[in-house]
């Protein structure tokens, strides 16, 4: 995460909130959700991502002199409130389904059980940092699987939306599959594989291209990576790089790791022509790798066509998730405490849009596993003093057709449940796995989906039902609420 | 900036070109040319922005203990090298055009001349900070443009692709015209307005809504906007919202600047509906503000409807340019210093597809302005030693249809030369103007075109054409490169 301090990275209307709960009722414990309503590229998951540097957000909230003369040079905050801003420290719990987690929307990502002003203040960032990471972990996920076990490159830094789009949107990529990145940054904060060879412009600052290639080869035979189209790609690249592989060739330098690189022109026709020309020059391990405005689409198209490819680097249409850069997570007030009984009491944004009314109470959610062959069958959200027992029949129903109902057998399911501790009381009691070990983590998490939930066309949906009483709960306020309006008008 | 070293945030493949480079020609001075193919949006223009940033970076620009180790660590690096890179420094020049000007595809927006090695190096972040800004701000003019008049306030912090792009997409949303963001961080790095009221949680937190906006207003009498869109919008809401206002004004509090935001549902028709409570209450000043998915084309199209919104909230589709979230500027080798002469020898860079044939040289941009109304006739590319004269008829032609011909007459245009010196050898030679002045100078800036270029469908194209002596350069090299093609078959 970069050093500068995060605290001010939030809306100004929840300062302005804060002040205002600081003025009336601070003292309330709520609930927050943050959670997603669609999944990105009308497909049919997404990846969980982000978490460590939330952690690392809350950990580190904190108002500096600074920050609190600035907010103090708004003239809207009283001192009073700037005094308490001052000593804000995060005391609340903060639960969250593990990153790299296939998750569905309407499931609470996050969820924050803390004081109204602190729950309200972390909001943003939290929200900022998720929809981020989670968008490209999920856009990762989908090139990964159209590249059918072929290697995926992150290469995107150019053209990311600025260092940190960059430098995370690089880690989020390496979390949903990719096997290295070309930001360096990234390789040194989070260990992950850097990857990258040369660009046009080594090849024109040489006399001529196959200068440029001896040079190359000559400085990194171990992995000799040639770019071919800077001049004519069948005519002069190709030949100039199989000329230097015979070189090295001849000279008994081992030929390890090397190929050739296309950067432009029609992939299909090229890789295939290149091929029959390394083939015939007796490099037949020879890589061919390929690079320009790839995405998901493109790749699953060209590997239809019988391209000869079998490494990829995606820049610009990964590292923006350019179909639809951006996640739309959203965070929802979904219970306040009740001081004297010490319950939650469940809160419920109504809207003209059936998709849009919040789920109420303090949830959480379990994943039903067939534990036949460890595929997800659904998931349940439920209120989180529920409890469900393995050992017993369970009936789960679509909670927009409730006549909708699945029967799911005793002892045939596994549950597990997504949302994990990871503040308590302020303190963090969570750590979190590498970004390799969450990639791990990612690529078995895709193997609990049908392909039919991961194809890009017409996904099949995953249930996410309600438990029984949720429902019942939910359905009570909508109940109750239309009945007040009714009773104004 | 953030305060992280971004000294390895760079692709991998500029180190082991640099330390190609290192081992075979690293005394050449070279020409790079950063500069975009086509305008965002299918838009008729662009606004450069992020200079500032690409100012700091460069001053920042050192390999720390912890850089070296990390490179060491990958086993591609010798320590010749590492010791150069432990003492590295950037020494070269850079010119640039400044922040908020508008510009036009193939200008160089930033041309770095210096030491092979290190203007390859530089290539990654530049061309990260100025796609990213300049694609934010290109957006927002848009965005204000189609506003006619009314305020966009920059309200994506939650949707951007992580906290960079929150910071500095909002710092470049003002530079394109907002008059405010709801980023905290922003306001307090670059002095620029913040604006925000409450969400619908804070009306939830409330036993009901009409305390909630009572609360509120009681907090902020001076800026009293209400949130009226979370139960009912023109039966609950509108209707607490003037209750409030009513016992405010009874009790004598002066409504200054006050109103109410729509969030959702059909703003066309709620905000007529709206508009009739309020003013039939007797607020007629009470503003009307809207927030929602909203873009440039949706608020064209509710003005045309006649609705009653006078300022705007714009979100996701801002702050992700959603629907063409990258600039695609690119960094192209242009020229490298024959030592011997002290001359550029010009370079090109072939391709199948003319629009990506790159101009060679050393060069420069002149803005030709009509002299009676200011607004601009065309740009040329040059190179840079070339002078021109206003007394004189200038004859200027497009490079792909050479017979289209202008002659602009003597004394009826000025001339003046985008690029200015940002660093000399190294030392930076330009102060950034405040954010706001750079908002001052892009609205003047976008009086320079006509509303023919502005407008969304179909703009009308600004003439980027070559000088009689860059065209003859890059016709010369194309000619020899395809004479030597044709001899080698």
């Amino acid at each position: 995460m970069s050093t500068m301090n995060l605290t001010l990275l939030t809306d100004l209307y929840e300062l302005t909130m804060m002040q205002g709960y600081f003025k009336s009722h601070a003292a309330e414990t709520v609930v927050f959700d943050a959670f997603y309503r669609k999944n990105p590229n009308d497909g049919g998951f997404a990846i969980a991502a982000g978490l460590e540097q939330v952690i690392d957000y809350i950990k580190n909230l904190r108002f500096s002199d600074d920050d609190i003369s600035y907010l103090r040079s708004l003239h809207i905050f009283e001192e009073d409130f700037l005094e308490y801003l001052s000593n804000f420290r995060f005391s609340g719990d903060i639960y969250a389904i593990p990153e790299g987690t296939v998750v569905f929307p309407r499931e609470p990502l996050i969820k924050v059980v803390a004081p109204i002003m602190e729950a309200q203040l972390v909001e943003t960032a939290i929200l900022t940092i998720i929809n981020h990471q989670s968008l490209i972990a999920t856009k990762a996920a989908r090139v990964v699987y159209a590249a059918k076990g072929d290697s995926i490159m992150e290469f995107g830094l150019r053209r990311a939306q600025g260092p940190d789009a960059g430098v995370y949107g690089a880690r989020a990529a390496m979390i949903g599959g990719c096997v290295g990145t070309s930001n360096v940054l990234t390789g040194q904060l989070f260990d992950v594989p850097v990857m990258g060879t040369h660009a046009h412009s080594w090849i024109m600052s040489f006399p001529d291209e196959y200068t440029a290639f001896r040079t190359y080869a000559d400085l990194y035979p171990d992995s000799c990576c040639l770019l071919v189209d800077t001049y004519d790609t069948l005519k002069s690249g190709v030949p100039n790089a199989i000329r230097v592989f015979q070189e090295m060739r001849d000279a008994g330098i081992p030929l390890k790791k090397y190929g050739i690189r296309l950067d432009s022109g029609d992939l299909a026709y090229m890789s295939k022509q290149a091929r029959k020309l390394l083939d015939a020059a007796g490099f037949k391990d020879a890589y061919i790798a390929a690079s320009s405005d790839l995405d998901e689409y493109l790749i699953q198209s060209l590997k239809l066509q019988g391209c000869k490819i079998s490494s990829w680097g995606v820049g610009t249409n990964l590292i923006t998730s350019k179909d639809c850069p951006a996640f739309g997570g959203v965070y929802k007030l979904a219970a306040i405490k009740d001081e004297s009984t010490g319950k939650f009491i469940p809160k419920i944004k109504l809207s003209e849009n059936t998709e849009k009314i919040t789920n109420p109470g303090d949830k959480t959610i379990y994943r039903i596993y067939d534990k036949n062959h460890g595929k997800i069958k659904a998931d349940l959200i439920a209120l989180a003093h529920e409890t469900f027992d393995e050992a017993k029949d369970m009936i789960i129903f679509d909670p927009l057709a409730t006549w909708k109902k699945t029967k799911i057998k005793a002892n045939t399911y596994k549950l597990r449940e997504l949302l994990v501790p990871v503040f308590k009381n302020g303190d963090c009691v969570y750590t979190s796995p590498s970004v390799m070990e969450i990639r791990d983590i990612c690529l078995k998490e895709q193997d609990t989906l049908w392909d039919e939930t991961k194809r890009f066309v017409n996904p099949q949906t995953v249930y996410v039902d309600l438990s029984d009483e949720l429902f019942r709960t939910k359905s009570e306020l909508l109940e109750q609420m239309s009945k007040d309006s009714l009773e104004k008008k």
